[in-house]
């Protein structure tokens, strides 16, 4: 069989007229033209690449482009190759896909950057992404790693990020784990992903979880068939003694910094936590999703030091990197830990390595620890700001969870005249100014508020949007 | 409260003596390289930032470093920080893990590189990994990249590439897709996953398989809940006719190059595979795993244009890139186009943004078509010097497969005394040839052979291994 044909188009000479090959291949290019198949923008091979693959002469090319030149279906640019131009006048327009619905039903409609403000909580200052530390440790990694990194992995991940990742959660979060017991993840949507499926697997069907707690977690743990069971969050965060009145035998808790009240767990709850697991075969998964962010208070270490046998933990660099990475780390107590690798293998076999191996640098040289320092004054400045202006301008409303995160809680009294929050948020982005009703993160009604990022915006931007919130709100009074 | 502490093994010097903080901070620093929290080798703040996060002097913690560092448990070297040198001589050791059981029942015990010829399948040359090429690509990407991109994306994937996908699956494999209708996954084995998901959801319970078809898929498959029906494979490809008489309503299947066996799918055969799926609610799941590699014939077009409603397309950069990079696409038809983005956002909300972002670039510019090119040509070589050896050395056993790919198939007649291979394999393995034996992709017996990837070895070490494997098979005779 001969192997004279070309990838480009699936073209294959032998389907050619004997003597009319130039006006075979122009057929075929027009009518990949005509048909998308080759859109507008893209690239022809060189002639004298595509007269190899078909085992022709290079003119018989070269006369095929010119034709579809003279058509003005396809152009040259100096340098820069050949490329199609525009369909002929007769193409069919494919018809385009909306974008799908989320899992989630929290009704998020982004608003362009450009249209206002956006405070949607959960995401750092995306512009403060370390663009050339991230390059300049990625080129490092890729100038010395083996050939055998490239190749299918640990499902766990990458052995120089687990190791690093060991040093650094014990350094900085007070965890003592073996960087086997370390699995790489997408982020902590995969571990409650995993870990759901291990859960199910033995037979729960339910999860108690804060309420108010993060409404997409919520929703992604009922899509892997596991029931949230709503626990009330207070002053002191979780409440054991309700979570002990329930069946649920694992509990999804936010120890350091409680999303999206911004309570720390405190010390007595803490201990009634680890007892309630202590006292059956529980689960604690303790999402240490903004530890990195405190402002006012010294850190609290994570919970997993207390009980590794009953604790999974896991965190990301959604917040002190970018979310876009989906880098994260999970340490599931021993006795699931074997279950977890097995679900990461059956998933995807094991996280990207390049982004590993980066990581791994920037935390072996201190790059990672600078960035979450400068992040950290950067946020305080904003949290500064915001939380001055709001304090200010209503003086009424509790503006609460400062003390640490990228964002904060402003509940407001039955005298504000704020009942419904989601038609405040509404409103508010009327004007502008996007940010979350804390009904959306309820499982229960309760007290109406706003849950109001503040990473992501300048002081100015801020200030800004605390005097539209002041503005609609004392307007309700 | 006090926000003078140190993130650095959360150090709180509220809970110093008043006096002594010196004494304090030692003794900290002591017993975490003492229990392991900082391990040799781990990085120490700069004396500066952690006195100004202790909101002590300087000389304090100046003092407390020089204490370890005459204990000989810290040290300074010149322009590289103060690192901990090693644990007091009492310090616990402790224990390591074991690598975790993978989920494949398949027996891969790999061998280090350097103690033989590893001729498992699936692997290309990862020593040809396009570093520089690639490192180039994602330095664009980083200086163009809009900030947003490094936010919670689209969980379909980056646009970039969604839209560079469209545009080179339509000129290389055929495909008529919209850059909306391509999701974006963590390389094959997160599609099989999806799609496991999404046919659990819908009832199924097994899915038809190519027999000898991948263990690896097959095992995944079983993990996720849909038994593999084995269905047989002849050298036109999968047996359509004893599908039809199988309940599943789902199939996997390799048209383009069958794995082990290579055999591409007939054009009969597909007329008849597509008309099973049309005949009913049904799906063919095609896995185009490796159809970028072909040597001696035309290129054969993927099988979705011909039923793209029916159709699940899925394919990667393992075979054409690396393996670890975890990077792949997948086409699901119209009436699963949904359930497959939400399973895909449950699973970890999308994947990582900067490799796509990076592949994007390297098939904007061509360099992706080049490295393939380059690949080709390598390959091609190696697969002509293992041919070449094996079938001069064995004329008797029957070479198989070779036509495209990364492997071949070597199966033996009756007369040539192998009757089982998993002991030829085991025999190989100690003389320091490995590579899979045939039974292992096999749901039922058949005749006994030698799956073989020549991708990742140079030709003078191809015939070296053809040597040794006529070496072993002509003492059996």
């Amino acid at each position: 069989m001969s192997s004279a044909a070309a990838d480009f188009l699936l073209l294959d000479p032998r389907t050619a007229p004997r003597r009319g090959i130039t006006n075979w291949l122009a057929g075929a290019l027009r009518s990949a033209i005509s048909d998308g198949s080759l859109a507008p923008g893209s690239m022809l091979p060189a002639s004298r690449t595509l007269a190899a693959d078909l085992g022709t002469a290079r003119g018989v090319v070269v006369a095929a482009y010119q034709r579809l030149a003279d058509e003005g279906l396809i152009g040259g640019r100096r340098g820069a190759g050949t490329v199609v131009l525009a369909p002929p006048a007769s193409a069919p327009q494919r018809p385009r896909r909306r974008p799908p619905a989320r899992i989630t039903r929290l009704p998020v409609p982004r608003l362009p950057a450009s249209a206002g403000i956006d405070l949607s909580p959960g995401v750092p200052d995306l512009s403060a992404f370390p663009r050339a530390a991230w390059l300049r440790a990625e080129r490092e990694a890729l100038a010395t790693c083996d050939a055998a990194e490239f190749g299918y992995g640990d499902p766990r991940g990458a052995e120089p990020l687990r190791v690093e990742l060991s040093g650094w959660l014990g350094r900085t979060r007070g965890l003592r784990v073996d960087p086997d017991e370390i699995v790489v993840v997408g982020g902590v949507a995969q571990s409650l992903a995993l870990l759901s499926r291990a859960l199910r697997a033995r037979g729960a069907t339910s999860i108690a979880v804060e309420d108010p707690g993060s409404r997409g977690a919520s929703d992604q743990l009922t899509w892997w068939g596991l029931r949230p069971v709503p626990i009330p969050v207070d002053h002191e965060g979780l409440r054991v003694d309700r979570l002990r009145r329930r069946a649920a035998d694992t509990v999804l808790v936010t120890p350091a910094h409680q999303f999206p009240s911004g309570v720390v767990l405190s010390p007595a709850r803490r201990r009634a936590l680890v007892e309630w697991a202590a006292a059956g075969d529980r689960l604690i998964i303790e999402d240490d999703y903004d530890a990195e962010y405190r402002y006012d208070r010294a850190p609290v270490p994570a919970l997993h030091a207390s009980a590794p046998d009953r604790i999974a933990y896991t965190g990301s660099t959604s917040k002190t990197l970018a979310p876009g990475l989906r880098l994260g780390w999970l340490v599931a107590p021993p006795h699931l830990h074997d279950e977890i690798v097995s679900a990461k293998h059956a998933a995807d076999l094991g996280s990207p390595v390049l982004p590993q191996l980066t990581l791994a640098r920037l935390l072996a040289c201190g790059a990672y620890d600078r960035h979450v320092r400068l992040m950290r004054t950067r946020h305080r400045a904003r949290r500064d700001a915001v939380v001055g202006a709001l304090r200010a301008a209503l003086p009424d409303a509790d503006v609460q969870g400062v003390a640490a995160g990228l964002h904060l809680l402003v509940t407001f009294p039955e005298t504000s005249g704020v009942r419904d929050d989601v038609a405040l948020a509404d409103e508010l982005r009327s004007r502008g100014v996007q940010m979350h009703p804390l009904t959306w993160h309820r499982q229960r009604p309760g007290p109406p508020g706003l849950v109001l990022g503040y990473a992501a915006q300048s002081p100015d931007r801020l200030r800004e949007a605390a005097a539209t919130i002041a503005r609609v709100v004392l307007t309700r009074r």
